[in-house]
């Protein structure tokens, strides 16, 4: 396996553009309607339309989604005291980076007798999907639950796939029990995000529904986000994506390690080195070749890596434009100043600096959240963190001292905007003060 | 004008839910398909599309959208003092509360040797709309430009609709400068939010679209958003909304004069009074008859008035709790404690305490920011603020004890969702790190 290695500085003005274009995602048009009659079925039928929908997209017959005592008890039965272990480990991680998310109240008097505050509450219902297509996603559910646990959401719903037993994960279970779910669903696909969108009998209406997900997930979220009566929903989805920037000095085994660890995630993955070294890109490209075949997944790999790329580049400087331009999920600085470098990264959801800092370690257990912005969407949205789970609303208070002091330029606007009653409401109060002294 | 009282005891569950009911926001089909064409024509054809459309839409020939020096220094000179300086009373005080806003970054060693940052960076290019279609709105330009300002957006384009002489209003030019926005063009309607997310020759593309907006401007955003290519926008919008909660000792006067002030935006505006004291109600009532007649836009208030409901209820706590359900933008407690009330208060945009803060200090200089979630969105969405114009990126470096710290961990987790790779790029390092003692 031989990754192509393309020279920045002699490409044309297209083949540049061509090596940061993304794939299509094809907006697929019988995908679209059939998740639209889906969150049909689902709004109009309730539980029964779930029911049918299990049984005919996930080939199992459920009377009862919810899981309950006796399925979390052999879930936790089931792992091993190491994956209890690594289980909490990533949770106390998340947890102690996302708590100092907590957003603090905010204060200020903006003139005398004028007041303006800003408090946070937790949103009172929240959706959280945990996949467990080509694979079962605890991390998923530790990303997704304890956030929204911070945050102190009243009610946290979770929806994960049943399998044909019509069991879920075990891992899945545990860790979202631990990290603080205790309302979980046996629910996947459009279906699942159609039932927290607009409630069911048995499944809770929710206000925001977050967490990744296919092709089908993803559209019924845009879906329900546009309607009236739906949710919102934490960001738009694209396919997982790895920037890995490296200098001369840089580690060629560990660099092929951390791509392939991208690449594996799905055919569509997206992995691109930039460096300034071409001995360097050699060196990665060898050794992708001699780890690519040890892999489990390696076909899944090597097709990400198929259409994967190198890009050699004439200064670290130009590694940096083009990373900021292409504003990727995941960026590693496996480079000798790795702060030098960050100082002058804009756009990307997530940072791992240095030698030993692999992406997994934020997959897992670093604390960082890993949902993150894909597909470009770092230029304007961030990753999953406490304030995503709570709404801020302001609040203001004057006295009569201080609606003096803004009430002439309240009427002013309010003139020139051709607001009477804005200007009115004002001007009753201070006529009002002026009367009674 | 007799506004009509329900005793919220005595009414049915469904004219509970009738009282609460926001308009349908009919999805105009015709509109609809009118903005997806008027979006492809502008992505297309770029600046002759705009000058197509601006002519046939806005009925005026531009050549240049562009505001210039000479337009700008024209605008400032047809200000009255007074004018000027209600404008920079308000941006003084928007400013000073949405300056206070600026993230801190955050820094949290999780493990010893796991260091976890999140730092924020503003959003590269940012587009702000600014309409003008009963009245212009200098006050919207304020509300989006102080924001975009404090967060240091490199690139700020503001667009709002050319008058029938080719000029912008002159208070939007002067709000906005004086905010910090020199780069205004003269678009409107989807057009405009077309070519803020697709750019055009003359119009950069920008990232993210913020501002208010007609049917039209709301379903271009809503478009752009969708679209693989467009740019994310700040929040769903709908008609403006105000609910007031009165006890027996609220002034009947004021409290009709903020009912009109939010009645006369527009004929869909949603006006809520919720009271425990039935004869308040009836002042109210008829202190509305009485300010109705004598404002300009009596019409537009008049037809509001009449679809906004009057709810006596048994004690202030029911009060709270239909408000809560209800998810107000603008929620006045207009009661003798009203920092009692505020704490059982979870849903809403911007609330105003007590008999001494008129709804329209907010809209224009009390500081708070007036772009604020309408239609119960307050139940997931925060109003405007600086961090809407940033993002947040996080960043992790460990050393190798903090590797070594969590890689069983990650290597755990990685076999439980079947990632050999994930697993490897740790192992290698942590073999690495044996090798070499």
């Amino acid at each position: 396996m031989a990754l192509a290695i393309t020279e920045w500085d002699s490409a044309s003005a297209d083949e540049r553009e061509a090596a940061l274009r993304r794939p299509a995602l094809t907006a697929d048009g019988a995908i679209r309607s059939r998740v639209a009659e889906i969150i049909r079925q689902v709004e109009t039928e309730g539980d029964s339309a779930l029911r049918q929908l299990t049984a005919s997209l996930d080939k199992v017959e459920l009377q009862d989604f919810r899981v309950g005592k006796r399925e979390f008890a052999a879930a936790t039965r089931q792992l091993t005291p190491k994956q209890h272990a690594a289980i909490e480990l990533s949770i106390a991680n998340v947890r102690s980076f996302h708590v100092a998310q907590l957003p603090r109240p905010l204060s200020v008097e903006t003139m005398p007798g004028v007041s303006c505050e800003r408090v946070s509450h937790p949103i009172d219902a929240v959706g959280l999907y945990v996949p467990a297509g080509t694979a079962p996603l605890p991390s998923a559910a530790i990303m997704l639950a304890v956030p929204a646990a911070i945050a102190g959401c009243p009610e946290k719903v979770l929806c994960t796939p049943p399998r044909n037993d019509g069991t879920a994960d075990a891992a899945v279970l545990v860790a979202a029990q631990r990290a603080g779910i205790d309302s979980i669903y046996k629910i996947g696909g459009a279906q699942a995000i159609a039932a927290m969108a607009f409630g069911t009998a048995s499944v809770p209406k929710t206000c925001k529904i977050f967490g990744p997900g296919n092709a089908w997930v993803t559209e019924a979220k845009t879906q329900v986000s546009a309607h009236l009566r739906g949710a919102a929903i934490d960001m738009p989805a694209g396919p997982s994506e790895l920037l890995v920037i490296a200098d001369a000095n840089a580690d060629a085994e560990f660099v092929a390690a951390d791509l392939l660890s991208q690449a594996e995630h799905g055919t569509d993955s997206q992995v691109i080195l930039l460096t300034d070294c071409k001995a360097l890109a050699r060196r990665v490209a060898d050794e992708v070749g001699r780890q690519l075949c040890k892999l489990s997944r390696h076909e899944i790999a090597a097709a990400a890596i198929l259409a994967s790329r190198v890009l050699v580049v004439r200064a670290l400087e130009d590694a940096v434009a083009i990373s900021n331009r292409y504003a990727p999920e995941h960026l590693i600085l496996h480079v000798d100043q790795p702060r030098d470098v960050l100082s002058d990264i804009r756009n990307a959801g997530s940072v791992f600096l240095g030698p030993w800092s692999p992406e997994s370690a934020g997959d897992y257990c670093s604390g960082t959240n890993h949902v993150l912005p894909t597909y470009g969407h770092a230029r304007a949205y961030s990753g999953l963190s406490v304030d995503q789970f709570m709404r801020q609303m302001t609040i203001q208070e004057l006295s009569p001292e201080g609606l003096r002091n803004i009430g002439a330029a309240v009427i002013e606007l309010a003139a020139m905007e051709g607001l009477d009653a804005h200007a009115s409401a004002v001007s009753k109060r201070l006529d009002r003060m002026a009367s009674q002294q």
